[in-house]
């Protein structure tokens, strides 16, 4: 089914960066805002200076603070609101989802306390079947998207044909979309990375360089795709671009708010400071380092890293101390 | 076998730094340099000033320009000449070598014409059993080990005790070796990313952001991956320190001389403005590139960015037309 109008739900900088993407490639956007200012902004300037000043926004995109103008009509539902917060803002939406329309997920987290991925929380929110959803994951830093350079991407579902549909109505000259049916490691790849990006942070902020990155970064990969492999994920997901591009992208990237976060903790900065410093946001790694971790518990996968990003974060561990604990385990093969 | 001394042959930056690795573990180490005024300012400054300078070197470290002396007694022989002219080298010190001694390559290459890896090159020319060479690879960045900084890698070798020796004589509080039997995956690995990284640099010459080195990262890593798979290689090695972890250091790093290298290139200089800024040396990705591209052809392996890479720096193709050419192939699925 072709798809011609799509909602986006979240006027953030990734909201408003992929209902960008969907208005460039043909189909009509309506941008959903929690707050009537930041709609009225976007309506009125075709910008959002809030959260992606600068950047001019197609005429086929509109913003709204009701989100019955957003449904109305629309064979895609995009949702783009912070993992956290995805069930509360979903289950007042319900009534209102428009039948059949494939529901995409944006937010990258894990729920904490169900432990549920956010297509789970999506497909029993919304009450419909998992394969009417989808997730968007892969090298995504959403300034550099605004600003037209190339990127590829994934575009997940269990249902192909669906993926494909999506597919259609976001590829442009700048995004390109590539389909796969994994969406339990598409989504794990994209919880996990931020967890992983806060580790390299504090790695950084510690002084240390690009190797040390780059064994952190191969070392995450590996945690990440052990939890992957016995939560039904295809391993070789962790090794495209919803695995290790995202993480790349986003471990290197100084825009990236866990990693500018984690380098806070690493130069010795609380949480609180580092919280402060980023108006008040604690960074999406620092909850989801909390679920991830429950998860492997469940499943009784081994992940370092997490762990140790957890006990920083919540148990009071120094960022230099994490990095010791770390080099000082058993000398061993690769494999083991 | 316990190893206590150490022939070091070859005084470029690497080869100081593995020497200074291997002094700091315990072993004697005895550094060959080709120049003897390269030799006796080792011996004289304990610094190397020409290929590491600012860095003190141990004492249990001494140089020589007399391949003889740094053979004497050693029970592996370190080679760290370049990959072109290791066969050239060693043919020279064939009839010197210790009967039995590990001989270990940390050249990374793949040799124009004949298209073998460094090993089978080492095998051949010294006439020894290929489980006698073992590799090092993995995300090695000179200047930062020597600094210190704490640093992941792979030793490896299909004599897994051989490999064990080596690990115990190169560990120390800021080198954590992980052995490895996959030769072959850990040779393409770090032959391949010299390629890749040419290819990031050129990216980033252009321009581009950390989105589009992140889809480069993966998609090199996925081509260095079916060339291994078509060769014998394990695909997970590719998902270790020796792929990913070396890929994502070179990439990643302003101190990587592939990368600089690509970015010269895609800034629009030539290949001779590139090696001139260079200080007349090409980098290594350049020669590689040809050898590789001859090795994926031989097994009909498709390597789309090693192509274009080829293309940029032998047959005349423009960094931008080469992003362009890789951009506009058709959409697809990402296992396809």
């Amino acid at each position: 089914m072709a798809i011609d109008k799509v909602a986006v739900l979240g006027a953030g900088s990734w909201g408003t960066t992929f209902a960008k993407v969907v208005a460039d490639s043909g189909p009509d956007v309506v941008l959903w805002a929690r707050r009537d200012e930041v709609a009225s902004a976007i309506s009125s300037t075709r910008t959002n200076p809030d959260y992606l000043p600068g950047v001019t926004l197609p005429s086929n995109l509109v913003a709204t603070s009701d989100p019955a103008k957003a449904f109305d009509g629309a064979q895609a539902v995009v949702l783009a609101v912070p993992s956290q917060t995805l069930r509360a803002n979903l289950s007042g939406w319900r009534d209102m989802l428009p039948a059949g329309a494939t529901l995409v997920s944006l937010a990258k987290g894990v729920e904490l306390g169900t432990l549920k991925r956010m297509s789970e929380v999506i497909s029993e929110v919304a009450a419909v079947p998992s394969d009417q959803v989808a997730v968007v994951s892969g090298p995504n830093l959403a300034k550099e998207i605004a600003a037209g350079q190339p990127t590829a991407t994934v575009i997940a579902c269990s249902d192909h044909d669906r993926a494909v549909d999506l597919q259609h109505a976001c590829s442009n000259s700048y995004f390109r979309p590539y389909t796969n049916t994994d969406v339990v490691g598409c989504e794990l790849g994209g919880a996990c990375k931020n967890v992983i990006a806060l580790a390299c942070g504090m790695a950084a902020g510690l002084g240390f360089g690009d190797n040390t990155m780059a064994s952190i970064i191969t070392r995450g990969l590996a945690e990440t795709s052990r939890l992957g492999a016995a939560l039904g994920a295809d391993p070789l997901t962790f090794a495209g671009l919803a695995g290790l591009g995202d993480l790349v992208a986003t471990c290197a990237s100084p825009l990236s708010r866990n990693r500018t976060f984690g380098e806070r903790l690493g130069r010795g900065e609380s949480l609180a400071q580092a919280q402060e410093a980023a108006h008040g946001q604690v960074a999406e790694g620092v909850k989801s380092c909390s679920s991830i971790r429950a998860l492997a518990q469940r499943v009784g996968v081994d992940m370092p890293i997490t762990d140790g990003v957890h006990m920083v974060c919540h148990d009071g561990l120094s960022a230099g101390d994490l990095g010791a604990a770390l080099l000082g385990r058993e000398r061993k093969a690769e494999r083991q």
